[in-house]
């Protein structure tokens, strides 16, 4: 039993588990080149905010120590064109592109080249390093909020495999087992792209929590007869009001668990804070393509011409989220200010 | 554009639409013998209690008519065989038995066989044509309690296919469709085992009503930005205090509606209701096989041995029900007294 990641960095080689092939196979792959990894993150064989931005550092700082530049210009102009590029794979994902900024501030000041290989190095392994920390402070966090339940729901997969290792919201389960404390987790399979009962149901077996897998519609039911003591979820971006935008269906947990009168958290990095952003009202919602709904395996289940809606997220308004745990600790209350105080400048 | 059935009755001969080829093949079969009858019962080829009461009641009759029996005792004692061997396709089947009862009763005091023949007939005509007077009933009284709302989210299959004609809970869309009334449906897809996306959305489609299908975890994020104005769904079962027992979903339906002060409806005709049962805590609530979750399509997409809770129905409690719909009107208040009067003995 052990906790899986997604992410390994050894002998100067980058290592990533295949999350498409999950759970049916698990195959890691080395990514050798600036290309590999651009096709990695285009191809989603890396995925999660965290995992994605720990892989585009690697993949900038390992690129860089081929260059054949003599003069720190020289090289510094090849990292600027490697950095295009691999922004490119993934034009609207906050997170990488928070990465590789570090990297080449990393290097500003550097003088010789041999120097800035060894810096780029380094900086790639702190946001690796940094992103595990800051899970592992969420997990203690979540526990210490928990106290003695331990009955837990969770949707989608906000997991060890989406950051360096841990997660966000099933932090507290992986760190709960290795000390021997007995969570039974309710895992929603999370329609459409089932990444509760593909990712998370894998994640915790290979662990050691015992977990169950319902699915999205036997929430309330499962709620009231397993006797479901809290339920937390992750979070792709919050608003300075706490407003939460996370996966479809994350609403329909939070307006049942106050129902039910049951906690409801959010587990989440102060990454995931957009102070831009006032309201949840604002955070337009992607909407997706409707094969994913209509088809199912390889076998279309509706008429040809079905009419679809396919938002990918949803926005929980913050009067629904009990408490939203961070690294730097718990906001239960005067969520505006709090986050202000907290992550504002 | 027409109001798709599932039973016709021609030239003496039962024909039935295969459910489970729906929607990518539209079959018919003829039923010839009670045997084949038996089979479409197994095999869900018929399904919804009403459609299959009516089609075993068809069945039943027109074994009768080849019984070479020359006194009513012998053709009774033939009957009764047919009858247990037929209920066995379907043991606990409350509706299938009901109806099977009603032809047994109607040949009791018949005294010739020719006439218990046609008898028999007539009783299977009558238990097939009272399910659509009572369907198309409830969906009067819907389009009542409605008036002006058309944005209405439903789940599963309560519909013309799983009954004589109209459904229940679809009735009003399909009389609504006749009478140029527009209505926006927004279907759950209703998993595990997609009534939903596979048998509503088809159904609606056939009598021109306009239909959306989303998963059932989006249906917070659907009510909250497509503006639903009402939540409408069947019922298996309806204890004496209005607690309804339905497809596992609906419960999350009705807690949300409450959520966002959007009214809940139950439509069910009166055989739902069992006053046996004084609460919806008495319901045993079936658990199915954990396949349905774990297979999609083809294919196993969790590990093998993952646990699965797969509760196929939940209990609604009276308290998050704004109406339950009858043939015999509409019930929005004191469900215990008025549940009592209408259908108590």
């Amino acid at each position: 039993m052990s906790i899986p990641t997604s992410i390994l960095w050894e002998k100067n080689k980058l290592i990533i588990l295949d999350q498409r092939k999950l759970p049916i196979e698990i195959e890691y792959l080395t990514l050798e080149t600036i290309e590999d990894v651009y096709d990695a993150i285009v191809k989603l064989k890396v995925r999660g905010a965290p995992a994605i931005s720990i892989a585009g550092a690697y993949g900038l700082a390992n690129a860089a120590q081929k260059y054949n530049a003599n003069t720190i210009n020289d090289f510094l102009q090849e990292l600027q064109k490697d950095y295009v590029y691999l922004i490119g794979s993934r034009p609207t994902a906050v997170n990488l592109k928070w990465a590789l900024n570090r990297l080449m501030s990393s290097v500003q000041n550097i003088e010789s080249v041999t120097k800035a290989k060894s810096v780029l190095i380094q900086e790639a392994i702190n946001i690796h390093e940094e992103d595990e920390e800051f899970c592992k402070s969420i997990g203690e966090y979540a526990l210490t909020l928990l106290n003695d339940k331990t009955k837990v729901m969770t949707i989608c997969n906000a997991g060890s495999i989406a950051t360096a290792k841990y997660g966000t919201a099933l932090a507290l389960f992986h760190l709960g087992s290795e000390r021997g404390k007995h969570f039974e987790v309710y895992a929603c399979e999370t329609r459409p792209v089932f990444q509760g009962a593909r990712l998370t149901v894998w994640e915790l077996q290979q662990s050691g929590v015992d977990v169950t897998l319902i699915t999205d519609s036997m929430a309330a039911h499962t709620i009231h007869s397993k006797g479901i003591e809290a339920i937390i979820v992750g979070a792709d971006r919050i608003a300075a009001n706490g407003d939460t935008a996370n996966k479809i269906g994350t609403m329909n947990l939070a307006i049942l668990a106050k129902a039910f009168d049951i906690p409801f958290y959010v587990a989440a990095p102060s990454s995931t804070f957009d102070l831009t952003i006032n309201s949840g009202e604002e955070i337009i919602i992607e909407e997706r393509n409707a094969d994913e709904i209509t088809i199912i395996g390889e076998q279309r289940i509706t008429p040809p011409n079905t009419k679809v809606f396919n938002p990918a997220f949803d926005v929980t308004p913050a009067k629904y989220i009990t408490a939203i745990i961070t690294e730097k600790g718990i906001i239960d209350q005067n969520y505006v200010d709090t986050i202000q105080r907290l992550f504002g400048n």
